[in-house]
């Protein structure tokens, strides 16, 4: 290993990226026990110097993050994409700021989660440790990395980082001041690794050959990402998956609510995963409802592509095709479809949704109870809009992201849902009858 | 699919178990919805009617299972084996009494486990849910087709069963009455489906092709089934792997409490995966420990096996080799190993364990702590017995087993363990800014 820095790591012969990966992978089981043992006080003591190597080493991570981008424009980028890539002054800032607010929150770490005493004296809690060992494949959002590896250390746990190859040096850059933060609390380094290649053999090394270094891998990404997880995964997945949101107008649905909330849903952020993809309406108000809703969208900028009998009530709405339902835009577009009561709405998000949030907009209780029960995504809403599917919003502090796995932890995936739990079982000498 | 009866099931070509596989995966994935809406009443009526469908039917029972007997007989098996998959009359009665303690026990589905109101008004709540569609890989013990489709269903899942091919016929009889149970209720007999052939090709398909039809797999089994599935799962896996539970004796055990912990924990029932399987002793008390430790076991008809410092203490200790620490023996046999006080034990835990149920003897709490905190395992215990591993022992009712998986639910799996929840966010019209 003695010749890696020597070494093009994205020419690296694909054996010499598995002795690397294992490498890694054995570093972090290592340092797991320490990490489950580390205090409190010594977690949140790192976390606050990464936040101070953050601020100190600021112009290096701008420097970094501008060869990214050099780097990137020279390819085929969406300005969505750069948008997501680019860090300045304030985004290096909040980066910090975040660390801080991780350090702030409560250790979920040796929390009773339930407790209870048997008839023979056995005194049984189920408390929370970390998980162990968690790999984080993510695209190229440079906060991430900051991110990711402060809530997974927060939750006691090791982490191996691989970030998208376009923001592969602001992550070096930004990992390397996290590194810093562990030392200086005395904590071992391999608990926050990054991946030192961008090539793409290192995510499968990871999703198939890691099975005695990971317990589990999350994957943040869109649909090749999603693809290639499926295909290969032999690790335990928590995933972070597309959202296709949908907002459905009942046609008890109090028309200002339905035009404020699809507005909010779809056009206050369109690039993150709570936005809403596609409208569905109740038939029984299409004449009523439709029309002010799509104006609102189109005055905000948003194209809207719908089926034939919604194209012939607004004839702003281009045609919409089979692949517009399974089509998470992130982008200003929606799709609009007809459907026959909430049945229909139901019907078409199990046929098309993928699990993450959805949202019915309803005067009518006993409709939108229908919906909340029926619906079986991780997140189910009424008179709400989508983009409050965040762990910020629900009050859990910083999150990796919204889970679209139905094992474990669904929804938002903060610090609490970085742990798993044991049981712990005391006894006085008792024997089994 | 109309000439499958005239098949015979296990010379069936692979092509078509796939598409009989396939078929199964679709049916049960279209009775979820009726099953994560059925109340519980409907699904207790079914759990009530099965139980007295298998007493109406104990001699159709009794003759399969005797059938699946002869033919075991011819084989190369043991005679714990033949054991667990004879079936008497007692034990029949026992399978329908166990039906109907889990109809008594409380629905988790719908359970509302936390809720809280956000400063902007909106109510979230977390809802317990069914995880959906369960597929159980088993062996050869005919009750788990009760049990298991019982807990199943009571979960509100779709359950496919894949039982081990040598109760076979046993657990066809049985499933015939659980499925007479599930009409005479009106639910879908697509709930509880039993995999029609013991042709290992089945559970690759299982493990590998079924990803858009099963949520979770479940093997129940030992070592050649534990490797199967870490080589070939893509759908998730809740793995109820063996147990290489351990005992540690330190060095403030009180004696009493060290012989009868250890003589309950590895012979009142050897085949269980709660057993004990390694003794773990501090030299601190080896001279004063040992001896009567060994004199119980080796009384009780124990066959033990030990480490060179162990054997110059009793001659009773046959040599021990390093494949013993890995072996779960399931049998009146026990490996006894010496080991430098508590933090040895942890090693050596760390090193060899299933991560299934380790228990320390000790008098002194701030040690007990610290086997507690330290040892990873899905169940830690003080000063009591191993064979407490146990979903009714927990006051959890029925159980599947216990998960060794880090992920979801470790330990005991019972109805509740097999429910996700989702997040049901209620709002009056609130837009995020």
């Amino acid at each position: 290993m003695s010749t890696i820095e020597n070494l093009n790591m994205d020419r690296v012969q694909s054996d010499e990226i598995a002795r690397i990966m294992m490498s890694i992978g054995r570093a972090a089981r290592a340092a797991t026990a320490e990490l489950a043992n580390a205090s409190t006080q010594t977690k949140n003591h790192a976390l606050k110097a990464m936040a101070g190597e953050i601020r100190t080493h600021k112009q290096d991570i701008l420097a970094a993050n501008q060869q990214d981008v050099k780097e990137a424009k020279q390819g085929n980028i969406s300005s969505a994409f750069l948008d997501r890539l680019i860090l300045t002054e304030d985004r290096v800032a909040d980066m910090a700021t975040s660390l801080e607010v991780i350090a702030d929150l409560a250790d979920p770490v040796g929390q009773v989660m339930a407790e209870w005493t048997r008839p023979n004296g056995l005194h049984i809690s189920r408390v929370r440790v970390p998980l162990g060992v968690i790999g984080i494949i993510y695209e190229s959002r440079p906060n991430v990395t900051a991110d990711a590896g402060a809530l997974c250390l927060k939750a006691g746990n090791a982490v191996i980082l691989r970030s998208g190859s376009e923001s592969f040096h602001s992550s070096q850059a930004i990992h390397t001041c996290l590194t810093a933060g562990l030392s200086k609390a005395g904590l071992p380094i391999a608990a926050i690794q990054l991946v030192p290649t961008t090539d793409r053999a290192a995510v499968g090394i990871l999703l198939k050959d890691m099975v005695d270094y990971i317990d589990v891998i999350i994957p943040r990404g869109g649909k090749s990402l999603v693809e290639r997880v499926q295909r290969e995964a032999r690790v335990p997945v928590l995933a972070h998956l597309e959202g296709l949101c949908h907002i459905y107008v009942d046609k008890a649905a109090q028309i200002e609510k339905a035009i404020a909330i699809t507005l909010n849903a779809k056009m206050r952020r369109t690039g993150i995963c709570g936005a809403a993809e596609t409208l569905l309406i109740d038939r029984a108000v299409l004449d009523t409802h439709l029309k002010p809703i799509i104006g609102a969208l189109v005055d905000a900028g948003c194209q809207v592509r719908g089926d034939g009998m919604a194209r012939a009530i607004d004839d702003r709405i281009e045609p919409a095709t089979e692949q517009d339902w399974t089509t998470e835009y992130l982008d200003a577009i929606i799709s609009v479809k007809v459907v026959d009561d909430v049945d229909g709405a139901i019907e078409h998000i199990r046929h098309y949704g993928s699990h993450h949030t959805d949202s019915i907009i309803t005067e009518d209780q006993h409709t939108a109870d229908r919906f909340l029960k029926e619906v079986d995504s991780a997140i189910v809403m009424h008179n709400t809009s989508t983009q409050f599917a965040d762990g910020g919003e629900f009050g859990m502090g910083a999150e990796i992201g919204i889970s679209t796995s139905r094992l474990h932890s669904p929804g938002p995936v903060g610090a609490e849902q970085l742990t798993t739990f044991k049981y712990v079982v005391r006894g006085t000498g008792q024997t089994r009858p």
